[in-house]
């Protein structure tokens, strides 16, 4: 049984069947034609964005909280700006489904020579191969119905990229769509998960302090309800890394904090590395959750859980599905639950409103702003290590790029994630460095009317890379961020120096629920959280390892940050 | 004979050699060390963008008018951000020099799953390779001082990109240099050029209209003054390609303008497709260069001479040097030169000072605003097919992404172009929609102290594409982009809607040197160039064929651009 379609209805079709009610991107000539496929469509709205990377940034964040995303832009000129933006969605697991128009198989035997071509034709799809786990150009209308089925079951299952290039003359050829076949059944053995699990059961029987360390694949999973069942049954306390952080609420009673060795709090790691049996869970044993290696964990006390296999010491169990896994692990009646011991009450903040705004106590300060309506967006800088320590209240809203950790991320990705939940209120942390590569998406926010909060960490310049390694290639021009309101014709900016004025701004934020705001926070150049203190430590010593001439890095301060300029205008 | 250096000495000793003053860039801590490197030069200044895409625009314009550039960023979050700009450099020939960090080789070892890692430690490099005529990774200290001169020397043979990665442990590994080599003689066979020569010479002395079409090439090789020699010694009229617009003074008596097919003006038009012998030179036949193959070219009546190749009629000479070529066409007597027609002198503009400003009398004020110390940076919509009509009084001085069409080329290529010289002043011409792509590089402008003067072209939305196909997706949000120097805290920026205020704006721009000025001209969204009208009307022919539901394009104006804005916010 088959019924009738066409490549560009079937494609859309299959959007709308993931649940998808927006789809980010920018037209161009290759694509019209599918534009305005996605325009008709009733469930799926189309979202323009400024720029191609902040049509990938915004589907990546929205991905990450609806659990598919996709970006829909033209041949090259589009497809290879949004590149970064999916290369960092498929390091992290965010699922994003990329589809670009290209020119019509037509045209292309007509001349050799179209525009927006690089050197051939599949140049785009042989570089979108190396950052996607499926793709395929869907110039063949025998093939187009199962190509597409193929690609977004890919993204579903693995929760990564995939590619799809649509030439313009094949967006309305006919194609005869199958009747989709049920589900096949797991391939999964289930001798294979009963094993692993009663040998994991009886470790952490045997340990007198099991642990678990919690990642970000619970949460692109759609794990978390489980976890916390694991964690309630067991009793263990429970920490995150830092790209999982929040795939927990952080006010459970065992929740420890983030985990990241040497970097994070001292609590923390000493907690999870004295564990004589430390349950990981979902997570990427990358650098920057490992606290750039300094990470203490030993593999013989260790099961390691992931999408793809369990670890158990050192031996390894593959085809496992991660959920039933926690599930099975769940089951057991646990004794020797302790009441964990009742955190101390923090002390709540006190402003000293002539005092200068310092990192340390604006993020003191911040975490008393957050509530059950607000998530977290991070950009890469000091905020990311500095936001580490703040206490999420909602489960898995707190989002950041921190293994990959390209900059730019912040406003693009606040926009994804809030168009799909425009209730939830986004406080975006965003180093002015960041800002200026894509924080023109807030003109897009503006559009749309949602509502963020977006807080410039301005310490004028790349303060996290200054603390590594100084050099005037750090400073960057100085911009009146709070004054784009006024080139965006919407929105509400101020700026912030004092504990006093932070206080005005965060009142007045909170109150602007129509706009978004904008609060341009300066900070001492040379102010930086402890975690980056710790971590930029860590990394001075590899520079300086990689440049013996050098010494491990002491940030100076020149004097005017800006004195090139003058060399050039004499030039 | 060898010297001793390190590679990372030996590689910014390589690119002072080529003449660089400049390198575009974004640090990053696997490219610190090499940042570094540069700093110290002395010939070499690093200029920092606000974004890496920015730096491949800049990096690309800076080796359009200087012969070579350099960007310089950090792994895949820095260079898949500038894959864009290279691989329209690619596509253009410009000859540019992609350096990018990586993690050191023995932190690989250590482990698997470093930061701005995607999939594997080559993935860049492998995606690199398909948008540059060389590449390498300085893995292997033996082989580097070769690898480097490899790649540097493909980039100004081919003029086109290439691709260096520097691991940041191997920055200081100490090498060996060999002396260089004389270099090798040229391979071509002179009784090769002497054959095609002579053949070309007999076909043009038979013509009775013979003409030139000269292109890119001519440029890109250095070719303009054996160009001029040419058309002065034969008295051949000559046009342009668009992409290789103002390869020729376009005041010189015997040029034509730009032909571009059925789009471009039609005395062009005529005298190029009324020839009984073509002599095309360094012309890529591209679609757009092309008119959207509305071109009337006969192969049997052409002589199309490009760096790589000549052909004559249907036959074709390989290894054959383009400047040789051209020398030789130029040294017999050519009789029979008719003195040019004198062209009509252009009726000075009167600014009607109460009327609103059109694209067609814009352009028209703006062709005598042009100066010998001024030059051109279009980018991509009308602004570019209406400027094409410019006259351009100094060589070599019109830049645009014509072929590869990428949006966002114009404010950072601007940078790149006036950073080299600082005392020729840029007219930018810039769509809103392709401003809120990089428009954000105009701080980096500002911070240098250069005077372009950037003109928004604001037809309020995609207006080129609105023309091809009307959707929602072509709305764009409005900035008042005038405001924009208050937020950068420099220049002088104003908006202009009728010619009086024009006029106002072009005397006060003038006079603002030391500061760019940003002039946002107000136009109707339907209101295009004669060459976009042309150019639509073949296009939507194309999109109609591709969709035959549709007709063709008839653009139609929404009441309420922004109008999708309430739909989200109620969502």
């Amino acid at each position: 049984m088959s019924r009738s379609s066409t490549i560009g209805r079937y494609l859309v079709q299959r959007l709308e069947d993931t649940g998808l009610q927006h789809v980010f991107g920018i037209p161009g000539d290759y694509v019209l034609s599918f534009f305005d496929m996605l325009v008709a469509s009733k469930p799926i709205e189309v979202i323009g964005t400024c720029d191609e990377q902040g049509a990938g940034f915004a589907a990546d964040g929205y991905a990450r909280v609806n659990g598919v995303g996709c970006v829909c832009v033209t041949y090259c000129v589009g497809g290879l700006k949004t590149l970064n933006a999916v290369a960092g969605a498929y390091a992290e697991k965010s699922p994003l489904i990329v589809i670009s128009g290209s020119p019509g198989l037509s045209e292309r035997r007509r001349s050799p020579m179209l525009h927006h071509m690089v050197r051939d034709f599949n140049t785009q799809l042989t570089i979108y191969e190396k950052v996607t786990a499926a793709s395929a150009a869907l110039e063949d209308p025998v093939i187009a119905a199962s190509e597409i089925d193929r690609c977004i079951d890919a993204c579903l299952k693995t929760k990564r990229p995939v590619y799809l290039e649509l030439p313009r003359d094949m967006v309305h050829t006919p194609i005869q769509v199958p009747t989709p076949a049920p589900a096949p059944d797991s391939d999964a053995d289930p001798r294979v998960l009963k094993e692993a699990a009663a040998e994991a059961i009886a470790m952490l029987k045997a340990a007198k302090r099991p642990a678990i360390l919690a990642g970000v694949e619970v949460h692109r999973f759609g794990l978390q309800d489980r976890l916390v069942k694991l964690v309630e049954n067991t009793g263990f306390p429970v920490a995150a890394t830092l790209l999982g952080k929040s795939v927990i609420r952080e006010d459970h009673p065992r929740y420890l904090g983030v985990y990241e060795g040497a970097i994070g709090r001292d609590s923390v790691r000493r907690a999870i590395e004295s564990s004589d049996c430390l349950l990981i869970l979902g997570a990427f044993m990358t650098d920057i959750n490992l606290g750039i290696h300094t990470a203490q964990l030993d593999p013989a006390q260790t099961i390691n859980a992931t999408s793809q296999r369990v670890s158990i010491k050192h031996h390894h169990f593959d085809d496992l599905d991660l959920g039933g896994f926690i599930d099975a692990l769940s089951k057991p009646r646990w004794t020797g639950k302790k009441k964990p011991p009742k955190p101390p009450a923090p002390r709540p903040f006190k402003p000293r409103p002539e005092q200068p705004v310092t990192i340390r106590r604006f993020f003191q300060r911040i975490n008393e702003y957050l509530a059950d309506d607000t998530m977290v967006v991070c950009d890469i800088g000091d905020c990311l290590f500095a936001a580490a320590d703040l206490t999420i209240h909602r489960r898995t809203e707190f989002l950041s790029p921190a293994y990959y950790t390209s900059m730019g991320f912040g406003v693009p990705a606040a926009l994804g994630a809030q168009i799909k939940q425009p209730h939830v209120r986004p406080l975006v942390f965003v180093g002015d460095g960041a800002f200026q590569m894509t924080g023109q998406e807030l003109s897009v926010i503006a559009r749309y009317g949602l509502n963020p909060i977006v807080f410039i960490i301005n310490n004028h310049g790349y303060g996290a890379e200054r603390y590594i390694h100084e050099g005037p290639f750090n400073d960057i021009p100085d911009w009146a961020y709070h004054l784009l309101p006024q080139v965006y014709q919407r929105g509400w900016g101020t700026e912030v120096r004092t504990e006093g004025e932070l206080e005005a701004a965060l009142v007045q934020a909170r109150n602007n629920t129509t706009s978004f705001s904008l609060i341009n926070v300066h900070f001492d150049p040379l102010d930086v959280s402890d975690a980056l203190q710790r971590l930029t430590a860590r990394l001075a010593e590899r520079i300086a390892y990689d440049n013996p001439g050098k010494g491990a890095a002491k940030p100076k301060r020149k004097k005017k940050p800006a004195s090139r300029a003058k060399k050039q205008t004499a030039g």
